[in-house]
């Protein structure tokens, strides 16, 4: 089945809002197994909505619309797709009691100048065009706003189409799918799609690619796709099969050959599971503490850990230490290391970890001293050298990175190859 | 002008990630005056990416093409829509360098294993399709990575058109366009628009607009349109003149009303500038230092912080202290209090603040606890529960805020409020 999503709004179009209900929709139609190929975002203007609409009918069996549904004039959605398929508009009794009674309501719980600014004294004329449906359409109940949606089955150039019509705010949108518009489309297929979520970090987007080329080139089912992350390598395996059971069958041989070529750099398989949830569960299952000390990162690498919930079996505390001084103070570096190699050196993120390890009684630490820029690079030490160092009971590694960016970027990197770097650490013992 | 902007990539297909880059081209066109009507988005297919470049191209005098031209093979933006003008692709001999002297840095700031992993030991085949530029195109350089931009003055149909292509990723589109393309737009046209962005931080978005509603309503020439921010509120006043000072003399007496309306709620009306920006900025010019005691956040607020540079004359150091024990050993939280009133109580906030500053000698200091879920409410101390604490010259101001979202939303809506209350009581000394 191939599907193209139409969001309709000049709001998207003025950049107002970010449309993050093509994504949904686009996730949404990627589990059901579909086709997308086209995204397309029209203003609230009639001629050039019905020029789009039109396009997408021909090149597919489904139409996804969201946006124009509401009861102001600029509101048409509904209207052009009647025109298009030659059917007229009806009043749909149970819809035009709903939002009757949904005001009734509104106006009882607010009595109050608020309602009144908004309107709900009385319903406006153009709230009754929402009771209004395409002939011979489904109406799907809006259980969180008051324009209902509509599932259109009919022909198109003499092909069977559907066209679906959703609201636009994503809060009644999203409800509205998860409920009626995925059981439906779900059953329009008898094909399963299971698919693994292949995290990498460690190595190069291209480089990552040329190691399973052969593969990616070979892919038919299970298909292998490719996604750069900052940082990190992503590769989405997805089976195809007439039971879930066989699908994960499927799915078996390949997660195993990329294991076989990726080993340890290969973080997890789960599509939800971050890097720092993997560091988290590594710790945990370990029953080990970390610690962190941070200088150019901030509290960033702390920060990331400490978004993983139930952290506090495993962190306590982490210093963020910018000054020489409160590295001297929290830490224990020496006055000397820090004179002679200076703050952003081997020595000093060795001293850094070993320091924050010893002061918290933790298992493990991780130290991080860099210059993020855009001032403070020299020859010698430019902007981007980075150290990280890494504490593991009793025995520590450091790691010399030059990384390219700006601050911000620098600093993500920074976290990332921390978290690694730990990951790694810890998978070893 | 009429411009229209097309989205390469699979992955926003699947909905891997949101097309923010289509948000942020929309409002910098709008901010241009351009006119914008269609957003398409299309996968890495060449066949379906000529479709719509070519109908786009019939419908419109500027197309700004994202993503595409990166390495891997399916990056193909580049070479379609040289097909499309009939153009050759050819070597940039600039571009060639840049990226060997790329790859030959990283390779020699980083001679280890890691390096070898991260595919730097070579440049590889796929990278050197970076350096091809379309015939006669301007090549636009790219501060962030290592695929360039181009512009190209074509005619198509007769007509003459220009094509801008940006790389997908934002940390490197968003640079290049404000730096290149940007300017190169502005002088397409003979008016000039000159903008600004009046952040408010304080007041929520609904409020906001209420307060100037009849502003927004009056508006022609300055224009006033929201920009909803996850915790802030940004108006983007526009005026368009013959000359960029008639323009900013027409912004005056708008900018004026609103900070007779806002006031202290605005805490700037510079594009660029952030929350964290003016927090470090009036601290510096009142020659105050800060620290930081964080526990739900985790290091979040000093991170945020530490994006400024120079923030090392007013920060030295914070405190991350997740456990009650830390609490105690480093900020001198008393264990009568933890014990009455509980580690997300006023008293223990307060008592973060004050010992954080005591500590450290710092002039002020910004404490956060807070509960931020999934697990840990109570009836009593719901999910969404945060105590913020503020300590300026021996005075301390505790707020109590009920949050709503998920752990990140909540996380981070703390930060920016801790920020906000710092900036307001730094500012009113």
């Amino acid at each position: 089945m191939v599907v193209e999503l139409i969001s309709v709004g000049t709001e998207l179009l003025l950049g107002n809002i970010v449309n993050t209900n093509a994504n949904y929709l686009s996730k949404k139609c990627a589990e059901l197994g579909f086709s997308l190929y086209f995204q397309i975002t029209v203003g609230d203007n009639e001629e050039r909505f019905c020029e789009v609409l039109k396009s997408s009918l021909l090149r597919s069996d489904i139409v996804i619309l969201t946006g124009g549904l509401g009861p102001t004039q600029d509101d048409m959605t509904k209207e052009a797709v009647a025109k298009i398929f030659e059917r007229r508009l009806v009043m749909d009794e149970p819809s035009k009691e709903r939002i009757s009674s949904y005001f009734s309501f509104l106006l009882k719980s607010n009595p109050d100048r608020i309602a009144m600014n908004l309107g709900l004294d009385s319903v406006t004329q153009n709230n009754w065009k929402q009771a209004l449906k395409i002939e011979d359409s489904i109406v799907v109940d809006n259980d969180n706003g008051t324009a209902p949606g509509y599932i259109l089955e009919a022909d198109y150039m003499d092909k069977k189409k559907r066209v679906i019509l959703l609201p636009g705010p994503p809060s009644e949108m999203v409800p509205m799918f998860e409920h009626h518009i995925f059981p439906y489309l779900n059953k329009l297929q008898n094909k399963v799609f299971v698919s693994k979520m292949v995290k990498i970090c460690g190595i190069g987007e291209s480089k990552a690619e040329t190691q399973i080329l052969d593969l990616i080139e070979a892919q038919t089912n299970p298909t292998i796709a490719p996604y750069a992350k900052s940082g990190e390598v992503h590769f989405r395996v997805t089976a195809s099969a007439d039971s879930e059971e066989e699908a994960q069958t499927m799915l078996e041989p390949v997660i195993h050959e990329l294991f076989h070529r990726f080993d340890i750099n290969i973080y997890t398989t789960e599509e939800e599971e971050t890097l720092e949830q993997v560091v988290v569960k590594t710790l945990t299952s370990k029953k080990l503490t970390v610690t962190c000390a941070e200088s150019c990162t901030g509290g960033l690498l702390t920060g990331r850990l400490v978004n993983v919930p139930g952290v506090s079996s495993v962190l306590k505390e982490s210093f963020i230490t910018y000054s020489n001084e409160a590295k001297i103070k929290y830490l224990g570096v020496k006055e000397d290391t820090l004179r002679e190699f200076g703050a952003v050196s081997e020595r000093t993120a060795a001293e850094m970890a070993v320091g924050a390890a010893e002061r918290t009684g933790s298992d493990t630490a991780i130290a991080i001293t860099g210059i993020a820029g855009p001032d403070g690079g020299t020859e010698e030490k430019p902007v981007g050298l980075v150290y990280i160092s890494c504490y593991v009971k009793g025995e520590v590694t450091v790691r010399k990175f030059h990384m390219k960016g700006n601050r911000e970027k620098i600093r993500e990197q920074s976290v990332i190859y921390a978290l690694d770097l730990l990951r790694r650490n810890v998978t070893k013992l």
